[in-house]
């Protein structure tokens, strides 16, 4: 068993507002936006979309429309008037946009994917690749911060419930320690809510949000685990699919 | 029963660098930093000690220093050169001190007062304290926003399990309402937590901070429920004993 000053650090952070209190000492970060930038982000790439340009703003991403891209931009849960899309996942499984490049911009997941670009690596997480990311990041062996998308830098539920998850599965394997409350916390919501997360969920102001938009197909999609087993990874500012193949999978995968 | 739409509100806010993300809307603060600070404060006024004035700098606790009072300040957890006492209750059950005014600054729980002073009501809670404070929070029904003084601005568990407390006391007489998932989140954690809270914290990178600082006896008092059927209160600056009985204890009390 590594001695726990050798393991390397697992740490969840809640927004991208707490970034700079976290972003000392690690090496991966992991954006996490379960509903549902990230749950799309990791959908398109898996259903062959070339790659992703994530913009922090609106008019970064006009910008690229006026040059002939295809852009899909969301604020506050809803489809910005003149994109092509926003961040359902089931609007990048469409066959049309195979080997194509998306630019998109989202309330809360892109700007967070903008604010750890200075991490020597970025990978995108959500519940549907959940148990590949986990084997990743385990081989990997480094330090590894997870970060929470949130909404409008306050903590939100679900996106807590799935860093609390990769942050069990690290420490699991001994191979990780965790200094923070934020880690501890999150693994004990995970662990409260993994045997009935849509009910769980209910208690989430996010999803009441979402609901009035009536989009429960999505947000059910969003909440299935493992579904997805392709890593986005950040590469010259854009997503693309990481080429990754696990070496074994877990025996007890991820328990949720 | 009262509609939703007539509850009062009553959240919790994980650290004082978010309470601007939060402080619209709310009439009464809470502040929570269970280890040590509002532990103390709460038992020094109990104990008799007239006035706390919570100063967030060294500096300014110098200054009154300076002019003859007696002055406290905990860094790090530790007793700051050249001050009377830190944060630990015991010190302020002195008798010495009946009556005197004490000026304190500490790492997290003052700077959270200090923030929130601009709230039209500001008081002070504690686990020693949660049963006689939710019993007045209640009575007063009012917009409630509870501040955990977190550690440097990130969260911390004990005061995230006893902010979850107090919110889920007011939120079971359905005359309080939620809309953040903070809310949610700490109510969760604090009922994970309520059977076995010395245990619970263990996980806290606080209390090992603490034990560090060989002060298990201090750790054992912050974390006894309701011994100390005081709120402190502030008043032109001060911190002084709320003067209040309450109609009557709940029949359930606090459960924890």
């Amino acid at each position: 068993m590594i001695p726990v000053s050798e393991r390397k650090l697992v740490e969840v952070c809640y927004s991208p507002g707490q970034y700079h209190l976290y972003k000392e000492k690690f090496e991966i970060a992991v954006i996490i936006d379960v509903l549902r930038a990230t749950s799309a982000i990791t959908t398109a790439l898996h259903c062959g979309v070339a790659s992703i340009i994530p913009v922090s703003t609106l008019d970064e991403a006009r910008e690229y429309l006026g040059r002939g891209f295809i852009a899909a931009a969301e604020r506050d849960g809803e489809v910005v008037e003149g994109f092509d899309f926003g961040n359902s996942p089931f609007a990048y499984m469409d066959p049309a946009l195979r080997g194509k490049t998306i630019v998109l911009t989202t309330t809360n997941g892109t700007r967070a994917i903008q604010i750890a670009s200075d991490m020597p690596t970025v990978v995108i997480g959500c519940l549907n690749n959940l148990e590949i990311l986990c084997q990743y990041l385990i081989e990997q062996h480094k330090n590894t911060l997870i970060i929470a998308s949130g909404w409008k830098d306050k903590v939100n539920l679900e996106d807590t419930i799935c860093g609390g998850a990769i942050a069990d599965a690290l420490l699991e394997t001994r191979k990780f320690r965790s200094d923070e409350d934020s880690t501890v916390a999150a693994k004990f919501i995970y662990r409260s809510a993994r045997e009935h997360l849509w009910s769980f969920l209910r208690s989430s102001s996010h999803r009441r949000r979402l609901i009035k938009l009536n989009i429960t197909r999505d947000v059910k999609y969003c909440l299935t685990l493992n579904t997805v087993p392709t890593i986005p990874i950040l590469k010259n500012g854009a997503l693309v699919k990481l080429e990754y193949q696990p070496k074994q999978l877990r025996a007890n995968g991820v328990q949720v």
